[in-house]
């Protein structure tokens, strides 16, 4: 049996390595047997190990051929009841401070990827050319240069949007705050896909905002089904996901689902907050319709960062907020008055001047080899039987361990290890996702390949 | 009567300019009458109007001196019921967006007060030394450089301050925003100084906490005996003032007031927030006591700014938050992850450096002038019966108005003028001050000069 599995770890690597690529046919049961001087009985148990976690499937005549991984399974199909959120110490340990050595638990964007040289230059040109305006309090929404430079980035994606609509916020994180604020009473429940991204129900922990989490699938999203069934049967005051490169699952919703959801939206008079974070980090560096586009009468409200494809360090993200801008200007005001005035003028200047876009380009090609390469390590250090995404935007995984690995456990052991991962349940309103974990994918090295490796094996020793 | 009330206003203008200061004696009636070409009749009527006025007093044997300017009368004893607070559009309108080209509304230091060209030094010597720290992401609560420097800045003040308590933000807005959500659940009620700074209210608006105003006085700030009763009576969550040179009026809480003061929350368990934003702008440069020295046990929340004593384009404040450190964090963490690091680094640099006691010095003395100058020019034009606060530290002044002027009407007319000023009722829970205006006293030029005269002009015209 050692010997079967070691076979079988063997072949998973050289499939994860890409030496026998998606589509090859493996060598023959004698051949293997000799190359790695094993019996052939070996290679035959091997061969049906893989078989049966879907990695190889026997060709018509003879032999096997790899085949793609398989896609999680569809998430349950029911509806949970919703919940007061409350995440309490959890989330602050796991997700933000208490991150190993080696990060994979944070979705933090290397600095080797970031445009940061020119973007120094026009933080200091900004400097240079407004130095009293930079160290003035500025008054929400914001400067109109980058409210326009915005709007001019939105609509190059398909989606015309008013400036005086554009409220300057600090990172997205905040520009969610303020449109929860503004949209919701204290008590109301807000629709949101899961699983989530922890910090949108941090912002609703922290204003006492009841969830009720909709599954979405990495494939298609949102269930549009469950979330008409939400809508019908509970007072939900906002639904709330992320249309594109949906952090943690990498859902992309298809256009027509787009367009669908909005109408659903529209139909029961709820707003869509759609969060782009991740949204210009297609890995062909394509552009996917915006909800936005789709938005008549002020009904979705789009945020967006520049913490992902610029620089976290800006804090600089945006709202277009429609029919609540007065709203969110006023929270704006009574939250921390107004942005800073250089990071406004460097990003505007950066994102009118080319470098953004050809920095885009550069940037997504090199994460889209990143997130491949992490997730075939995945799939060979991880027990079989485990799951991956592989998406086409964003750097980050979401991982379907077998059941009978605990996440929050594994997240333990990891952390001893000097390895940070983030556990499913920081991702559920409701504590679920429990054999589900977060990997970033935004680097890759030998330190990224051995840790990835480390959590495997400590995976396997759980499974 | 034409006669006579210019006669007046001349001699209220010569008080004002110092021709006659306090304790000065007057002209004889007959030197007067001779040298502004007028009747002695018109000379005695004038004096007697500005005996009423209390300007000036009549000597034991002959003649008239200059008397003090009279303080405000002390506030009505009574408290009032609890409010929501409810401030909608006012406060935005008003304060923030639609101040006039004179802008003597907001509470914003000119630059010309502020250290730009040595703090731009040290924001370029930051992005410098850490240039990739500078545009990552720094992780609540801040960075430990800028947290010890606050805290031996606290030390010199005579207040020790563990760094592990302090909490870096954008601004004090959004510390006293994180710390009533740490402290207060929704619809929980608040103990406001009143007046009250605008910000305080919004705050409290945008997160639906209500407001019990315990009036305060220019001389010994909140009411101690009234807060007691409130405190008896009603279930208060927390006590938030300004116990130093406090916005809008200006009140400074002697050092046995502050021990009472911090004794009585202790003695309700009820925690005090002290906002410090215009704590180091002590005209003579001197320092008041601290009420977070005066705390054991954490129940003292201090509120810190560099808004207006560094450069307000920095966004960056503080909060020591005592046994609220977790919750405070917690809560910065889902509103907007962390503050800019190059800010915090370049401030904790001009706090150590001894260059910001060197500015504080000349800053606080060159303000104390144009507050005094500001004050003096401000009861030269006003109509009879008007009273100004003549803080000895920050840069408001706090107007009380003959009771025939409403502030909102003299507001509206003013910004016809082209002058912003603050009407009363934004300071006011419960939409009272009604005959009160907050004018910012932060520079003087013919200008600001040109345009206290409008305001005191137009007053005249309602009185």
């Amino acid at each position: 049996m050692g010997r079967t599995a070691d076979t079988a770890a063997r072949l998973r690597q050289a499939i994860a390595a890409g030496t026998y690529p998606v589509g090859a046919r493996l060598p023959s049961l004698r051949s293997l047997a000799e190359q790695w001087r094993v019996s052939i009985n070996t290679v035959v148990a091997a061969y049906r190990q893989l078989e049966r976690e879907g990695r190889i499937s026997p060709l018509p005549r003879l032999g096997f051929r790899v085949v793609p991984p398989r896609q999680p399974p569809p998430p349950p199909l029911h509806l949970p009841a919703p919940t007061l959120v409350d995440l309490a110490d959890l989330l602050r340990s796991a997700e933000m401070r208490e991150d190993g050595p080696v990060p994979l638990g944070v979705a933090i964007p290397r600095p080797e990827l970031l445009p940061l040289t020119a973007l120094r230059r026009c933080l200091l040109a900004a400097q240079r050319a407004h130095p009293d305006a930079c160290l003035a309090y500025d008054v929400a929404p914001g400067q109109r240069a980058a409210r326009e430079a915005i709007a001019r980035r939105l609509l190059a994606r398909g989606a015309a949007a008013d400036p005086e609509q554009i409220v300057i916020t600090h990172g997205a994180q905040e520009g969610l705050q303020l449109v929860l604020r503004a949209i919701c009473a204290a008590g109301a429940c807000v629709a949101v896909a899961t699983p989530a991204y922890p910090g949108f129900l941090q912002a609703m922990a922290s204003q006492g905002l009841a969830a009720i989490g909709v599954p979405s699938s990495p494939a298609t999203g949102i269930s549009l089904p469950l979330l008409a069934q939400a809508l019908e049967r509970h007072p939900i005051a906002a639904v709330l996901l992320s249309s594109t490169w949906q952090n943690p699952d990498g859902a992309t919703m298809p256009t027509a689902a787009r367009r669908d959801l909005v109408a659903l939206c529209r139909r029961h008079q709820v707003p869509l907050i759609d969060d782009d974070t991740y949204g210009e980090l297609a890995h062909d560096a394509s552009h996917e319709p915006l909800c936005l586009a789709e938005a008549h009468g002020g009904l979705v409200v789009h945020i967006g960062s520049f913490s992902k494809c610029i620089a976290p360090g800006l804090r600089l993200g945006f709202v277009v907020a429609g029919r609540w801008t007065d709203a969110v200007v006023r929270h704006k005001i009574a939250v921390n008055v107004a942005t800073a005035v250089a990071p406004q003028l460097a990003v505007a200047q950066f994102l009118d001047s080319g470098a953004f876009d050809r920095h885009r380009r550069q940037h997504a090609a090199r994460l889209g080899g990143i997130v491949q390469r992490c997730a075939a390590a995945v799939l060979a250090a991880f027990p079989p039987g485990t799951q991956v995404t592989r998406p086409r935007g964003g750097f980050v995984l979401w991982v379907t361990l077998p059941a009978t690995i605990d996440a929050q456990r594994l997240a333990v052991a990891a952390r001893r290890a000097g390895i940070g991962i983030a556990p499913g349940p920081l991702f559920a309103p409701d504590g679920g996702f429990r054999h589900h974990i977060r990997l970033t994918a935004g680097w890759w090295d030998p330190v990224i390949a051995n840790a990835i490796a480390t959590v495997g094996n400590l995976a396997k020793r759980m499974a």
